[in-house]
């Protein structure tokens, strides 16, 4: 459904164009070639390779493909690329992209003599992720001791290659024990249109096979804290609302549970992750208060929790989200009309001609429109959070939306909390098993956050942390080593958000 | 609203800005010339060359723009441009934009003898998308013989050229018979920050002509698709809920068909989008095991198909959200309250204390929450097809969105239209005019695809799968001709969509 | 909740890494150093500079940082970086960057002699937007008379600095008098990934400082617009809806305010907005009809209009949307549900049996369903304005969608008004206080609007306006200064939005 999508296309655009066709060559950029270009060589005829074999042409470099079966591969190639044996592609380049499954490397041992002293480009990745060595490119240069070994263009899909650059990610990760080879396949990526980028020695080649196969590591921690206070306040409401009737009064309210328990739930969720997002700023400006200076290093928990607050932020928002629209299914409910059709039933029995309570009316109409006003900066955050819209404001402009509507939302979430509760704390018959009403607990860090960011801005507080974050140190009075405008980045965003 | 609304900001200001005024000058990069630069001339003095020559300046180079009434002209361009007659412009450049319309190309005859053996760059369009030619390029090099004619340019915009290539597309489209001339013009392109895509001969100069005429041409069958299912669920909804009972009954229902039958069609469609877009993955991978490799074409309407995947599933989503909107606007009618009211009078009346249905509550309960989290789904998958997004992840992180998420989210929505269906597929009462139900119909194509997909996951169909996605043939073993990450791109997600 | 939120992990990771650790490195391009590189160095030791040096280093430069505590600063460098006293340092390079607080530069006079004849490279901000100089940068000229002060990177973050231009704003504002300097810095930016962007002299050094301390310039008039609607129609309504029956009748309907009265409120700004979306556009086509010309500048307001209407479209769009929002709210409310239960009790006791009325059943059914539609258009409309989406389509399918598209709302929205109002403009009895209901006063001008645009479509009108856009002037009769496809950039859209 997304971009993905349209790979086929620019996959099988090769199994499907008679050789020559001009097809999709409109995504390559043209061919620039001159004498002066290495010849740069390809073992493996894959789709990667095919591919690569491709931009390689299009970016002006002669390419020349060693196959097992050159006659039967030739088709698959462009035109300008000549596809020959094995060892005669390893013979003719000084550089070669290894473009063939790491287990088969092996098979490679016959061009060991020529390929000594090239240079080799493992593309290869391992099938999931590893924790320990050796990575399939230390692997390889065991194999070619006299080849320089670069790990590299792993991270990048053949149809990256064919779309070019400008679709997805632009950045190839690097890594190799000698710096010449890597320079070399550094300008090679340059030409092509990637950006590429340094990872050290071939010891961190692990680290780069690696990188494609992660699956969202910075959302792990997130939403298994959503997930987790949600099943503890499901089980909290249903406690509250669904057993404790049951098991006093014998009323069955099972039904509430598939929406109205969850719609209970979510709220609580959303408003305690919103909370989340903003108390380690609070934590870490109070570090730095504490420590006197911001070039002490936070411990490793908060920094990775600084790091994931947008996911955090934005779990937050997906909760309230669902959270609106539970609320506005309540009514569509059969079980909205027939209890609505009951109470009608009852005041016209008991002959009440207006059952209007204004307190309840007000309680409502006030909580109701809070929570939309919250909902709404909150979409406001997500929308500043996609990265399109992110790149187009500068620094100043997003840490108002970041932290000073971040802020507001969080308090607008704690009013629309409020008024739902009324007055329902000092109610003693809302204390079911002596559990007390949900948003009672919900409430405690929101207001927590609320008032530490109060404390900030007490003004000898707030004084003494702009020192801190202008460089300013307790211990040695420098005051100039940071330019002006470093306040309106890094660390500033810990004081705000 | 978009950017299209700042354009005229960019484009107004040569009309609004005094000569050497800075304004817009912030959104050009800045002047490097030196003295080795090529002289580049620009023929008209439109919007276009202006915008042109403005780049061309801050890229360096030396423009010298011909114009028809030079004096005049002067005060449209910028300082470091000079401003001549065209005979005097053509004389002194090598390499010459053509600006002016097509149909004045013949006014510039004069310059014939001058032209010769120099590059001309046609960046006119058409005014129509033409399938026979010639082109306006293949015209101008009618008219030029001994000149070079490169057509490009065509498909960026004046304001593109103003604001810089970090907004919009940055692809140039170039053709032309002389590799020389071509090459030329890219490097021009590469300086001015755009991406040079070669299309070949002169004589594909038509389809470039014709790219920026496009309408949507990827969403024309999705759109197509979605509209036609749309007008025949609302006949079938139309002719089941109103006609029937209009005739039978003599009950009069119309009021129904602005909102409530649109509700009923709208899910529909949906739900057979979002099948369809999982189909054609279906039938890739059932022809690739039938094949025994995934080197075969595959039939052209197949490949188009898995091409529009992404728009298929868009239109999915605008109908789920569209009914998600008419749903819960449902409660808000007046007819729902009139409704509702005398349902109230007719209990009062018949004297029943209590109406509750316990099944019919568990049924809406149930598909309510589960339809919630079908949408929220969905909304998942289509956000991530937002470009700036879908470029942050790794490929095994969209393939998980895309494909796995995207079938639970079929999944979902097909138990949604299950349990909103209950019993009542086998209640004959529901078969007016012998016609079934609108959701038996609408559920057939979900679960078949559901089905489709389960038997991929047979063991041994899964991994012969696999085997063949990996590269190898039944035909011949080869097994290493493609490199593992391999399977983590271009046909892989045929299998998982 | 944004990519703010990631800052801190580029940020701290200076802080939190051991020298050497090859943790952020990633995101850093790989280090190309020859010898021919210039030095550069750098003053001061903040976190900027610190950023700054990595990058630099990345790109292949020698850089030596120039602090008043080398031993103590060392080890926040990488190791690549000489890390020298401030005197050491300004002697080697030819290139320095100057990273320190503007009001400390005085702190440099000692190196005085030994910047002579240097460039220097000024990043520092002012700390809020002044209008008169001296800027920071023209402040060091006049300490430093012998080097030439280049200003620049100011925009830059240190966290954009170290993620790479991919991330974020890529365009780096450079002034300086000397030609010569500045380019030298503008080969830094392109090494780095950033677009130079040439400011002109150093007396635009004000406006450069000043541009990362703006907060949404072009967002200030339209927010001002539509709070300003804002608190007239909900002061209006206020009046007639609230106080009118409190004065007249006693009732009191003050539970109205929070949610009732802005949900009829809301709905008029967004449909006043969005006629304020075409208007401007409606008064250029008729100013340029008038000229006879294309080639009159605007008036200033009118310009700065027409570049904020996308602004005023996503206001008018946030409004509609929140409208939507609050009358799907409506149901839930208590109030409603009261009012429901009362009715049914008036009903029982009138004994009427069915108190279905047609002409309102149609009425709210039509103009629900319109509304709906309105607001899908106005979505696809803001979609379409994401910056990642807007770049991804031609011209023409921006202007099909901008403008053809954005009519449709305008048209739908109106008649979704029109329904909504019925016949009650016609009804003395809805005149309270002799106002009239606020929806005639909202469809003033959308009326307006369309029917300009109606007008425009008049043949001869739209004949003579495409003659005007393609470059025909009434004075002289130059035809041919225009390519064609000019005709879909730039002015067109103030015809067709």
């Amino acid at each position: 459904m997304a971009c993905k999508c349209i790979m086929p296309d620019e996959m099988s655009k090769p199994l499907i164009r008679e050789r020559g066709e001009g097809g999709s060559s409109r995504h390559l950029e043209a061919p620039m070639s001159d004498p002066g270009d290495p010849v740069i060589g390809i073992l493996g005829t894959g789709d990667f390779s095919r591919s690569l074999a491709r931009r390689l042409v299009a970016s002006g470099y002669q390419v020349v493909v060693g196959s097992r079966t050159p006659k039967r591969s030739v088709a698959l190639f462009p035109a300008e690329a000549e596809v020959t044996s094995q060892m005669e592609a390893a013979s003719q380049a000084d550089l070669i992209f290894v473009a063939i499954f790491s287990e088969h490397h092996s098979t490679l041992m016959p061009l060991k003599s020529v390929l000594a002293g090239k240079t080799l480009v493992d593309v290869s990745n391992g099938l999931h992720i590893s924790q320990d060595g050796p990575s399939n490119a230390e692997m390889l240069a065991d194999f070619f001791p006299e080849s320089c070994v670069v790990k590299g263009f792993n991270t990048i899909s053949a149809w990256t290659l064919q779309m070019g650059p400008q679709d997805g990610n632009r950045q190839v990760f690097l890594c190799s024990d000698s710096q010449k080879a890597k320079n070399s396949v550094k300008q090679i990526c340059h030409r092509m249109g990637f950006i590429p980028v340094d990872m050290g020695l071939l010891s961190s080649s692990l680290e780069v096979e690696n990188l494609p196969l992660y699956l969202f590591p910075s959302w792990r921690v997130p939403i298994l804290c959503t997930l987790s206070l949600f099943i503890f306040f499901y089980l909290y409401n249903f406690l509250r609302d669904v057993l404790q009737p049951y098991i006093t009064a014998g009323k069955s309210s099972f039904y509430k549970m598939p929406i109205e328990i969850v719609n209970v739930t979510l709220p609580s969720v959303a408003l305690v992750m919103l909370a989340l997002v903003y108390l380690p700023g609070l934590f870490a400006a109070f570090l730095q208060l504490w420590w006197g200076t911001k070039y002490n290093r936070f411990p490793g928990r908060l920094d990775r929790w600084l790091v994931t607050r947008k996911q955090f932020g934005l779990c937050s928002f997906l909760c309230a989200v669902l959270h609106a629209i539970y609320s506005l299914c309540l009514p569509l409910r059969k079980s909205a009309r027939f209890k609505l059709i009951n109470m009608a039933y009852k005041q016209v029995k008991a002959g009440v001609e207006d059952s209007w309570v204004d307190e309840e009316v007000w309680r409502m109409e006030l909580y109701l429109s809070v929570g939309i006003m919250a909902l709404g900066l909150l979409s406001l955050l997500a929308v500043t959070s996609l990265p399109s819209v992110a790149s187009t404001v500068n620094w100043r402009e997003f840490s108002f939306i970041q932290s000073t509507l971040g802020y507001c939302a969080l308090f607008m979430a704690t009013v629309h909390t409020l008024l739902y509760g009324w007055n329902r704390a000092f109610d003693a018959s809302q204390y079911r098993f002596y559990l007390p009403p949900t948003f009672v607990l919900v409430l405690l860090l929101p207001i927590l956050v609320l008032l530490g960011r109060l404390a900030l801005f007490v003004p000898c507080v707030a004084g003494r942390l702009r020192q801190i974050r202008r460089g300013w140190e307790q211990s040695r009075h420098i005051r100039f080593t940071l330019p002006a405008e470093d306040c309106r980045n890094g660390l500033e965003d810990i004081s705000n958000v």
